[in-house]
C-alpha cells in the first residue's frame, strides 16, 4: 500500500465521522460531494483520498456507506476498540476521562494515574484514580498501546521515560513540554494555549493589515 | 514585516513557553541550543525564527530572555489579555473553564454559555453559566474577539454563524464540525478523537511495517 500523509489521516477521520452519522440515518451511499462539503475538501481530493481504497463509489450513484467506514476503520486500526490509560488526573485529566468524544470513538480510558495522594482513590466516572507508582506493575500484566499525559511539564518527560519502558507505542500529549522519546513512539501534542495564541496572532495579523 | 507561517506562530509559543520558565528563575539570557532542545528544533531553526524580529543575541552570550519574551508576545497579540467566551458548558466545557493552562496565557474566559436549562446558573470555578439566548446582548455590550465552542457537534454551525454575526474574529473550535465562516474569520479545530485515531494509525502501520 502507498504511504499516507497525516493529513490524508486527519480526513479519513472526518470521513468517517460524516460515514458514521449517515449509517445512523440509515442512508446506504453518500456521494463525494457529500462528504467534501462537510469536511471543507474539495470532491476532487475526497475522490483521490478515497481511490486509496481501490475502485469505489460507481458515477452517480455515490460510494456504499458501510463497506466504505469499514474499509477506512481497517486502514486505520480502528476495527476494535482500544484500551487507553491517562497519567495526571487534575482538572483536564479528568475532564478526558469524562469526554465522550474517546469511547465514541473506540477509545476507552481503563486506567488514570496520579501521584497525588488527595486524588488516589477518587471517582471518574466509573474509574477510580490510581497511585502513579503501579503504573510499571499495571502495564506489565496488562500492556497498553496508547496514553494520555495531562501532568504538569515539568514531570512529563520522566512520565513518558516510563510509559516507553513500559512498551507503550502511542501518546498523546496534552502538556507543554516537547518529548523525547525513542524513535519507533508516536508522539502527538495538543497544546491549547499554542492553539489560542496562534489565533490571537492571526487577529492581531488582520488589525495590522487594515491599518 | 515578512509573512510568517503557521508552523512558526507555534514554535514561538513554544520559545514563549520555555522564555518565561527560564525568566522565572531569574535567569537573563537563553542560547539557541536551549530553546531548541527544548522545542524539539534545530539552533539553526531558532537562530532563522528569532532573526524575524530583526538581530538578536550575541555570539556566545545568548538571548536577552525579557527583551525576546516581549517582543515575541508584541508579535503575538499577547501584551494585553485576552477576553473569550466559551459556548457549550458541558463536560469538555466545565474542563476548560478550569484549565489553568488558557488563563496562565493571558486568555481570561468570561463568559459560559448553555441552552441546557439544567446547567443555566451552575458555578463553574467563578463564573455561572449564562442562558445561550443572552449571547447577542451580552456581545453587543462587551465584544470579545476569541470564542471557543464546545456544544454538541449537531448545532456547531449555528453558534458558529451566530458568534460571526456579533463580531466574534476567531474560534476555537472542539467540535467535529468543519466549520463555515466568513473569510475574515480565523477558526482553529481541536478534535482529540482524530488525534487518537492518527495516532491508532501509525501503530497499526508500524506493525504493518514489522510483518
Amino acid at each position: 500500500m502507498q504511504k499516507i500523509s497525516e493529513s490524508t489521516v486527519k480526513r479519513l477521520s472526518l470521513y468517517l465521522r460524516i460515514l458514521e452519522e449517515f449509517e445512523a440515518k440509515n442512508h446506504e451511499t453518500l456521494s463525494s460531494e457529500d462528504l467534501a462539503s462537510r469536511t471543507g475538501a474539495t470532491s476532487a481530493q475526497v475522490r483521490k483520498d478515497l481511490s486509496l481504497f481501490g475502485s469505489f463509489g460507481k458515477r452517480g450513484l455515490g460510494y456504499p456507506i458501510s463497506e466504505l467506514s469499514k474499509k477506512i476503520r481497517q486502514i486505520m486500526g480502528l476495527e476494535h476498540p482500544s484500551r487507553v490509560i491517562l497519567v495526571g488526573a487534575g482538572k483536564l485529566g479528568a475532564a478526558l476521562v469524562g469526554y465522550h468524544g474517546f469511547a465514541e470513538h473506540g477509545f476507552n480510558i481503563v486506567a488514570a494515574y496520579d501521584k497525588d495522594r488527595k486524588r488516589i482513590g477518587q471517582s471518574l466516572g466509573s474509574l477510580k484514580v490510581t497511585a502513579e507508582d503501579k503504573l510499571e506493575a499495571d502495564l506489565r500484566r496488562d500492556p497498553v498501546d496508547i496514553a494520555i499525559i495531562t501532568t504538569p511539564s515539568g514531570v512529563a518527560q520522566e512520565v513518558a521515560d516510563r510509559l516507553a519502558r513500559c512498551g507503550v507505542r502511542a501518546v498523546l500529549n496534552f502538556t507543554n513540554t516537547k518529548l523525547m522519546v525513542p524513535g519507533e513512539i508516536v508522539v502527538k501534542d495538543v497544546n491549547m494555549a499554542v492553539e489560542l495564541e496562534s489565533l490571537s496572532f492571526a487577529i492581531q495579523n488582520q488589525y495590522r493589515e487594515a491599518i
